[in-house]
């Protein structure tokens, strides 16, 4: 489809009356943008700093949460995994399989997160040149799906920064795969608490979004939260959910704009 | 204004034919697209790899050549300067003096260009963090003068290769002057000489523009000439100008949804 | 011990002739250079470009091969693991547990690895600034086991491309552990198969080594293979053994000046 | 000759009372090593942040403070100039003409400093791949001098830092001239001013030195003050002169080991 369709909900799975509440904006600004919305949130963070942080509820009671959230909502879901043996278990109720940027290059989990059959979202590793993705996009394909999304979220920079390289979504683009923009944590700032509210730099937020949009992105990844201060991980970079809508019009505008013009020019080489 | 301007021409000087040919269709295209542009060529390329490549006809010689672009065919000017003594005489004739980004940081040039009174373009460093750019707009402005441009060109990355970071438009549109891209010299590829075709990377001209565009840059900076492969500098990054024209329509297209939701947004802190 | 340590074997488990006479080779350079070995080489690969390519015998021939090495030489064992699993049947025979550089900031595989009570390798992951090294050492103290190795091994430059930065090895010296320089995977190319001879740059072995040595580390990791053109992995980058003693004699000297002068100087802050 | 030498001095050249006090105890610290010193310091800072900062005395005055040292302690001076009509009479004073970094790529400049005959001091720019300093080599070697030294001084890394690539000591070594390290201006945080405490890293000079000299080069670049706090500029990255002396001594006992095993192993390619 040529509609623009955005990935969203709470970094990480947070008591359940927030997931619902987050849920029930999300679907009410679906309705009104015409978007189609994936509901998105981690039952287990595998790499956070501390051992002291959360790491959210865990499988069983992760993947139960999202259930609710799936029956009463009816998005489709989509979850990270961090080791093999989670492939099976999660893709029983979660729609995308997603492999975490630090892990897009383990054959292990990229299998067997394909063999489910799911839609396998990988992530761009923050150490992988963009046009090396077609490797981890091969792995999946060679076990039998073609179920494949790309997402980008910045690249490693200096120390503790990172860079969103428009030519990434270019590279990305070529594999005929759909390419998803994370701009919450192309924003983060690592080395400082995700909770320090320097953690992240959210006044980068629009120029990067529409900056990504252009360049040809078809969804958009946005973790938001009713309170992002009080988020249990990534307090710094998820957005205010009450500024996700207007956040989201100049990009269906852009996005209409850009598929318009896709392949309009010959290859200039 | 906000319509998105163009600066285009040839990167350096070549012969008079060539400099009216590209003229007189680069009015024609401005005509037809409804745009202003600013024509642009260099007197003097003053960093070539080697002392044997080609560096234009020089101040004088240039100069007039530009003169006559100008007469013929109304364009404002834009050409560099390298060395303080030329601004003076350079600023009889041309419209926008533009420092170079290897030099944007050298008081003495940027103080001389200053008080010619002329338009200052500065070109961001490839070696400056984006946001540094306010040193060299205060030095102009304690020159006297406030008509400021600046613009982007990408950032070192890694070895040879440059990044065009969608920040760096964030930053330099905070100064409130207007903002250009250089989508020409952001495709280059250092330690090729760009008379190789391996020199320049076209295939990221569109991703790169429309990216910069939806980032809100207010012109564009595009060196173009009839027949690239045999320029006299940058063969290997200019657009051949049959393609201008395509190149820019969703350009403009994205340039006004930008600018329609310009400030629409809270500052997300 | 002030005197400087070096881990070495195949990149991946062989033939086993092949490792036995690597290793055959390692002792006599050991005991003619007076050095302590700690022998290494991988049982999977868990991170190369294609499912195609060699991984290894797997977890239980290669922890085999490696236990009649231990037996026959005396080396103490260094081996990789990927998956938390993996780490109580790896630790019954071997030493050192290496977590992967992408696989650094993984909780659960540190803390399963920690758990053994082996000596645990930690790899300067790419994406990660120096100092920000702490964090998994963090993670193993507080699951109760405070032997711990760290080895820089290069860090994100551009695309395809690793820097070792000296600053590094500051950074990981003032953890109080012992650090290592890889300086083999320091001088891969990615992007180009390791079988490929333009996969790794040998030439700059030396002086990275040398500058490594001399900015203070503890110990040297250098892949070596008999005939590395032939090797299953990183065929590009290992080092022929036949060089390895001459390769580690300036080493050796270097390394005596630089425990002379540690800490010899007060901070300069 | 294979003697470690020390290029030295204030940043700035400020009172006179300073600079000679600076250079009596260069002349101790010389002896007492046995090391060659060239005095350094500059007549104008022409890429200062603001217009309102100290940029020195000029070159006139400057170049007569600089006669005086010479004159009463006979070292051979080092200064850098800017522009190509600052060329010639520089050189009627100073033995060796610097190219800043980021005007390394400037041919004007460069072949009027290579046409005094004096020796020519090439900064590796901050932007420029190492092996491309072949370039300004070229084009002094092609202005008919062939006295060249070659200075790192730490290539850009992200925003506001600089790295010290080891690689870029065998490529500037491979153009058979002398490599130096300025390691004064490698711990320079750009983005804060040079007053302020935090624009330097002075924890980095001993790590970075010694990685530098054991990487292989002829000669080491360090600003040096009697009182690096109230320095005019570069206050927070000049070393206090009373540690220069102990700050050297593991530099020349490291360089003589490289020197005895410069080129005793193969090219490993």
């Amino acid at each position: 489809s040529d509609d623009l369709f955005l990935i969203s909900g709470p970094c990480v799975i947070e008591d359940e009356k927030i997931m619902m509440t987050v849920a029930e904006q999300l679907r009410e600004i679906a309705e009104r943008l015409g978007i189609k919305v994936i509901y998105k949130s981690s039952f287990q963070k595998d790499n956070r700093s501390s051992l002291d942080y959360y790491t959210g509820p865990g499988l069983e009671k992760g993947i139960a949460i999202l259930a609710k959230v799936k029956e009463q909502f009816g998005f489709p879901l989509l979850t990270d995994i961090h080791y093999p043996d989670q492939a099976a278990p999660v893709a029983e109720v979660v729609d995308v399989l997603q492999i975490p940027a630090y892990l897009c290059m383990q054959s292990q989990l990229i299998v067997a997160a394909a063999q489910t059959g799911r839609v396998i979202n990988v992530k761009h590793g923050q150490f992988l040149a963009p046009e090396n993705m077609k490797h981890p996009v091969k792995k999946i394909e060679d076990s039998g799906n073609e179920q494949i999304i790309l997402t980008e979220r910045g690249y490693t920079f200096g120390y503790n920064d990172l860079v969103v390289d428009p030519r990434s979504f270019y590279h990305m683009g070529r594999t005929n795969y759909p390419v998803v923009f994370d701009v919450t944590h192309a924003i983060r700032k690592y080395g400082i608490p995700s909770k320090d509210a320097k953690g992240g730099a959210r006044e980068y937020l629009p120029v990067l979004a529409r900056a990504g949009v252009a360049a040809g992105v078809d969804g958009l990844f946005i973790e938001a939260h009713t309170c992002p201060s009080e988020a249990l991980c990534d307090a710094a970079s998820q957005l205010d959910i009450r500024y996700l809508e207007e956040f989201m019009k100049p990009l269906l505008e852009l996005h209409a704009i850009e598929v318009k013009y896709r392949n309009t020019l010959p290859e200039l080489a």
